[in-house]
C-alpha cells in the first residue's frame, strides 16, 4: 500500500491533455533509461555475495570429523541427520528433535520426495496411493511461489487458488474447498513472510487450517517455512506452531514442515529440514531409506560448528537483516518517489522474507516486465506467482531486491517505477507505444 | 575358488569317526573364539578411517568460491553440476561432458530419481508411465547389491534373477527374458568389480546387452558403475563403454550410468554422477528441475581442487589400493588356512571393489552368520545379495573387509573360517549343536 501523502493528482482524475503530457514525459524518461544500457537482475530471491560472505568461515570447516557421539561424519549412515543440528533447528522451528530431519542442500527436494511418496505409496491415513486417485487437487494461495506450482503441474495435479491475505490464506475459502471434496489432497503455504506478499499466517488462521474438517483423510499441508528466521525488522514474526496445532486439532499428520539454511548460510550448499509428527518423520524416513544411505553429515557438522547454538543462528540472521533492510527500503523509496499519489500501484513493505509484491493496473504487468527488460532490468515474468504462470488480472509483479548491491537496487527500482508509470499512462491514454 | 594345494582330506571323503572328531575339534575352537568376546563388523562396504583420512584436505577446501567461469558456487543454480568436475569424471568414466551430470552425495538417490521418473512420467521411448503398466519386471543378476533389490521391492517391481558369471550377467538368460516380455523394463548391473562377486562385465557381454532386442521399447540398463576406479591390483579392469555400445547398437537411451566418489573421497560427503546419452541427460534434468535448483556446487569445487585432474583421481585410488589390498589378502589367507582342501567352501579373489563372495555348503550360510554373530563377528545377513533377502540355496555370504583395520580383518576372518568349518561339520554329522 503506497502512502497518500503526495500532493500529486491521481492519473484517473487528470484530463486527456494532462494525461498525454504525462505520457510524453514518461516516454522521455524511459528513452533516457534505455540509453543507459543497464544490466540489472531482480528476478530471483537469491542472496547477494555480501550475504554469502557472512558464511565464509563455513568453507574451512569442519574442524575434526566426529559428531558429539563420536561418530565419524565422513562415513555412510545417519539417515535422519546429525542430532546436534536437528536439536538446534528443532528449537528454532519450534518442534521436538524427534520431529525433525536434517537432509541435503534443498528443501525443494524434500518437498518433491514427500509428494512422490504420496503419489507412489500414499501417506499415513491414505486409503490408496495418490497415483490411483481419479484426480488430485491442491489448494494454492495466490500470489505464491512458482516452484510450488510447477512441481504440482509436472505431475498433473490440479491447482485451485484462494487469495493470500495479510493474515494468511483466505481460510474461509480453504475450509470450503477442503470440507467436501476428497480429491483435495493438499495445500501449499509459505507461513512466514510469504513469497511474494510477505504475509504471515496468524495463530488463529493456523489453528483453523490445522483443525478444519477435510474430506480427504490424508489431507496434507505443505508448510514451507522458508523464511522462518528471515526478519527485516526487529518486530520479528513468530511462526505458528502448526505441528502442535494439528495434533491438538486431531490431525497430527496433516502438516509437513520444510525449512532450510539456503538463505541463512549458502544458497547452494546449505542444509534442508523436514518436520512433522513423529509418525510423519518415520513415514518419510521409511521411504527415504530406499533412496539414500544418509545426508552429507560433514556439511551438518560444518553448520553446527559455524553456528554454535540457536542464538548463533539468530545473530547471523541479524547480519543478513543489516544488509537486506536497506535494499527493501530502497525499493519502497523508489516506488514512492515516482508513484505516490498517482493511484496506479500498490506494493508491500514486508517485515521479512525476500520479496516485494507490486500490484499495477489490471492488464499492465506483462507490459511493465517487457518495458523493464528492454531497459536492461530483468524482472520475474509477470504471472510467475500464479499457477501455470497465468495471473488472471495481469497485475502482479514480484520484485526480488536481495541479489544486486544497494546502488543497483536503487537504479533498477527507479527504472521499474518509470516503467509502471509509462505503462499506466499508455493504458489510460489508449496509446501503447 | 580355493586352491587344491593342501594335503587335507575333503570332509566328504572322511569316515564318520573322523568327521565327529573334526566336529569336536571345531566346537572347541569355536568355544575359544566365543570366549574372546570379539566385537568386529564385516557387514557393509564402508571405507575405513584410514581411507577417509586420505581426503582430509577436502575438509578445509575450497579455496575461494568461484568456478572456472567465474560463477559464485555458493549461490543457487547450475542443475547439471560444475563443468570442470563433469569434465574430469567424463574422462574417467569414458563419456562426453554433455553426457554426464554431477549431483549430490548419493548415486543411490539418482537411481531412485530415475526409477521414480520412469514410474510417474515414463522414460524416453516409453509408451506410458511405468505406473500404468500391469506389471513391471527387472532382471537382477545374482548375487548382487541388496539396495538395488530393496528399492525395486519398495515399488512393487518384480525381480527375475539370472546368474552373475565371471564375465558379467548370464547374457543368454538376459536376452531370453528381455526379448519377448514387454513387462521387463529394466535390469541392474554393477559392471566393474560387481558387488559381491567381483565380476567384470566384458566388452563382449556389454555389447550384447547394449544391442539385444527388447520387447519393451523403453528397456533400461541401470549400469551402477560404483567401483569403476576401485582396483585392487595393477591389472586394472577397463569398464565397457556401454553408452557408445548402446548407441551403436541402436538403443542409445538404454543405459543410465551411475557412479560416485563415495568410496573415493568421503562416503557420506562425496559427489554422485549420472551419465547416458545427451537425450537421457536432458530427460533427467527436465524432471529434476522441479525438485532441485542445483546440487552442492561448493562440494563440487572442493572435489575439483582436491583432485586437480583425472590423474589426481587415479593417484588417489592407488592410495586406497595400498590400504585395501592387504585386507583382501588377509581374507584369502584366513579362509585358505582353515578351509583349503576340505571341499566345503569357495570364495572370490577380486581384482577390485569392496567384497569377497563366499560360497559354503547349501543350507549353511544362515547358520554360519548366526555362529559368527554369537562370536561377536557381524556379517551381512545371509541372503542379502538376493532379491527379498532369500538365497534359494542358503549358501552365499558377502564379506566386506574394508572397514576394520588389518588386524581385525585377520582376527574376524579366522573366526569366520572356524564358523564355516563348524557348520559344514555339523551338517555332515547331522548334529547341529
Amino acid at each position: 500500500m503506497s502512502t497518500d501523502a503526495s500532493p500529486r493528482t491521481p492519473l484517473a482524475d487528470r484530463s486527456p491533455d494532462e494525461l498525454r503530457s504525462f505520457l510524453e514525459e514518461k516516454r522521455a524518461a524511459y528513452a533516457t533509461l534505455v540509453e543507459r544500457g543497464l544490466r540489472l537482475d531482480l528476478t530471483r530471491g537469491k542472496p547477494s555475495a555480501e550475504q554469502l560472505d557472512l558464511s565464509e568461515a563455513l568453507l574451512s570447516l569442519p574442524d575434526g570429523h566426529t559428531d558429539r557421539a563420536g561418530t565419524d561424519v565422513r562415513n555412510y549412515g545417519g539417515l535422519e541427520g546429525l542430532v546436534e543440528l536437528r536439536e538446534m533447528f528443532a528449537e528454532l522451528l519450534g518442534v521436538e528433535t524427534a520431529q525433525i530431519v536434517a537432509g541435503g542442500n534443498a528443501s525443494l527436494t524434500m518437498m518433491h520426495d514427500v509428494l512422490v511418496f504420496h503419489l507412489l505409496h500414499g501417506g499415513l491415513d491414505s486409503p490408496r496411493p495418490w497415483k490411483d486417485e481419479e484426480v488430485v487437487r491442491f489448494v494454492c494461495p495466490v500470489p505464491g511461489y512458482d516452484r510450488h506450482y510447477t512441481m504440482l503441474e509436472s505431475y498433473g495435479i490440479e491447482m485451485v487458488t484462494v487469495p493470500m491475505l495479510a493474515d494468511g490464506p483466505d481460510v474461509d475459502a480453504v475450509e470450503a474447498l477442503v470440507r467436501d471434496d476428497p480429491s483435495v489432497k493438499g495445500m501449499w503455504i509459505v507461513p512466514t513472510y510469504a513469497n511474494p506478499a510477505g504475509s504471515v499466517v496468524t495463530q488463529e488462521v493456523a489453528a483453523r487450517l490445522a483443525s478444519m474438517p477435510a474430506a480427504a483423510p490424508d489431507f496434507r499441508i505443505f508448510w514451507d517455512n522458508a523464511y522462518a528466521l528471515h526478519h527485516l525488522t526487529e518486530d520479528e514474526a513468530k511462526s505458528a506452531d502448526i505441528v502442535s496445532l494439528a495434533s491438538a486439532g486431531g490431525h497430527p499428520h496433516r502438516p509437513v514442515v520444510f525449512a532450510s539454511t539456503s538463505k541463512v548460510t549458502l544458497a547452494g550448499a546449505g542444509v534442508a529440514f523436514l518436520a512433522g509428527s513423529r509418525e510423519t518423520v518415520q513415514w518419510y524416513l521409511g521411504h527415504l531409506k530406499f533412496a539414500s544411505i544418509g545426508p552429507d553429515k560433514v556439511n551438518h557438522l560444518r553448520h553446527v560448528q559455524f553456528f554454535g547454538s540457536p542464538d548463533g543462528v539468530r545473530a547471523h540472521m541479524a547480519e543478513h537483516r543489516r544488509i537486506l533492510a536497506p535494499k527493501f527500503a530502497a525499493v519502497d523509496a523508489a516506488l514512492s518517489a515516482e508513484l505516490d499519489g498517482l493511484g496506479i500501484a500498490e506494493w508491500t513493505r514486508p517485515r521479512g522474507g525476500y520479496f516485494v509484491s507490486l500490484d499495477v493496473p489490471d492488464g499492465c504487468a506483462a507490459r511493465i516486465v517487457a518495458l523493464a527488460k528492454d531497459a536492461g532490468i530483468a524482472l520475474t515474468p509477470a504471472g510467475a506467482s500464479f499457477p501455470h504462470g497465468r495471473d488472471p488480472h495481469d497485475r502482479n509483479i514480484r520484485l526480488a531486491p536481495s541479489f544486486p548491491v544497494l546502488d543497483e537496487v536503487e537504479t533498477a527500482m527507479a527504472g521499474v517505477a518509470t516503467c509502471v508509470a509509462l505503462a499506466a499512462a499508455e493504458q489510460l491514454v489508449g496509446d501503447v507505444g
